[in-house]
C-alpha cells in the first residue's frame, strides 16, 4: 500500500496502565470504579484513549495523571491488546503500562470518569472491565520475571536497605516465602551490593546489615534509550 | 469517554515483523527491498496493516507471509511503536513482533510490495525505512537479553546437539566469543540439560557429548497462555 487506509479501517487506540506497589507486604494494584459506560460502575485499570498526535509514553503519563492524579511514575510498556472482541463498543486496541511504585502514597485520587479509586491485592481482586484481568494478570506475570533478571527492587527501596527489606519486596512480588539466608547469598551473587560502612539499621533491636545497590539501573531501557 | 472516537481520531495500525536468524555463526535480519512508496527501494522489515477485524498475532503471521511467503514461525510481540512522525504518511502505530528461526531456509520468496528479500547481518545493516533502525536495534537487544533468561536457544537447535552448537549459537547473538568451559559450567548450572546416553556426535573425529533440553518451553508466554 501507498496510501494510508480510509477512516474507516482505521482503529480506536486506547492505553491502559497497571500500578503495582508493595504495601505492608502485600503486592496491590491501583484500580478505578468507572463512572462511565461501558461497565459503568465496575472496577478497571486506568485507561484512556491515545490521542492524534501523541507518542505513546507521554500517553501513559497524561492518561494516569487524567484518571487517577498520580504523577511522575516510570511507566513501562508492558504488551499490545487487540482481540477484535474486548471492547464492546468496536474495534479498540489498547497498549498497556505497567510499574512498579515505592511504598506510600502517590497523591491518587480519582479523577475524570473514576468514582472511586482502590489499591486491591492481586490475589483478590474483583472481575475487571474489559480485558483488563488479562491485562492485569500479565503485568503481574511480568513483574515476577522481571524482578530476577532485572534490578527492578531497587527502584522502589530507600536508598539504604536491609536484606529483610529486600526480601519483602520479593516474597510480595512472588508470593512466596523465602529463605533468608539462600536469599542473602543469592543476592550478594545477582547484583551490585555494597555494605554502607559502619552504619546499622536502627529499626530493629538486633543491627541488621544496610546495603545499597551500585550496578547499572536497568538491563534495557525501552526502544532507543 | 463512552463512545468510540470519531473516524477521524482513529489511527492507522501496522505490524512489523523482525525475523532473525543464525547462519553459519552470524546473526542475520530478513528484510525486504520496498517496491512501493513510501520509501520504495529501501530496505525494510516486512510489515503491513491490520485489517479491521484481525487479531494482531493472525495479523503478523499474515502479514510475513505476506510479503516473504515465510509460514509458521512462531512469533512474539516485541514493543508497539508510536511517534507520531514516524510515517510521512500519517499517524501511524505499529506493533512489532520478532522471532528467531531455525538455521536454513524458510521458503522466503519476495511477495506482494516487495521487490527482494535478503538476510542480512545485523552488524552491517543497511538504513532501513521509516523507523525500522530503531525496531531492529531493539529486537535485537531483547534478543540478547532474552536468550539470558529463556531457553530461547533451544527452539533452533536440533534436538540433540554439541555445546559447542549451543555456544555457537550465544557468540552469535551475543556478538562475543565465550570461554568454551567456562560456557558449559553455566549451561549445565542454568538450564536443564540432559546428555544423550551412549551417543556421541559423529560430525567431529573427537567424539563431543551431545545433550537435549529436558525444561519447560518458555519462561513466559504471551498473555492468556
Amino acid at each position: 500500500m501507498s496510501e494510508l487506509p480510509s477512516p474507516l479501517q482505521r482503529v480506536a487506540l486506547s492505553l491502559d496502565v497497571a500500578c503495582f506497589q508493595v504495601r505492608a507486604g502485600t503486592l496491590v494494584l491501583l484500580l478505578m470504579r468507572r463512572s462511565e459506560p461501558p461497565f459503568s460502575g465496575s472496577w478497571a485499570l486506568p485507561g484512556g484513549l491515545v490521542l492524534p498526535d501523541e507518542p505513546l509514553d507521554a500517553a501513559a503519563l497524561r492518561v494516569l495523571d487524567e484518571r487517577t492524579h498520580v504523577r511522575g511514575s516510570y511507566l513501562e510498556q508492558l504488551y499490545t491488546f487487540g482481540d477484535p472482541d474486548r471492547d464492546p463498543r468496536g474495534r479498540t486496541v489498547s497498549v498497556a503500562y505497567y510499574s512498579l511504585l515505592m511504598e506510600g502514597g502517590q497523591g491518587e485520587k480519582p479523577g475524570r470518569g473514576a468514582e472511586e479509586l482502590a489499591w486491591l491485592p492481586v490475589n483478590a481482586l474483583p472481575p475487571l472491565a474489559f480485558d483488563h484481568d488479562q491485562i492485569a494478570a500479565y503485568a503481574r506475570q511480568r513483574l515476577v520475571q522481571k524482578i530476577t533478571y532485572a534490578p527492578l527492587a531497587f527502584r522502589v527501596l530507600p536508598e539504604q536497605f536491609t536484606m529483610a527489606d529486600l526480601r519483602s519486596i520479593h516474597e510480595a512480588i512472588l508470593g512466596d516465602a523465602l529463605h533468608p539466608s539462600n536469599f542473602v547469598r543469592k543476592m550478594l551473587g545477582r547484583w551490585d551490593l555494597a555494605p554502607v560502612s559502619g552504619v546499622r539499621d536502627r529499626r530493629s533491636r538486633r543491627p541488621a546489615r544496610l546495603y545499597h545497590y551500585i550496578g547499572p539501573p536497568e538491563i534495557l531501557g525501552p526502544p532507543g534509550s
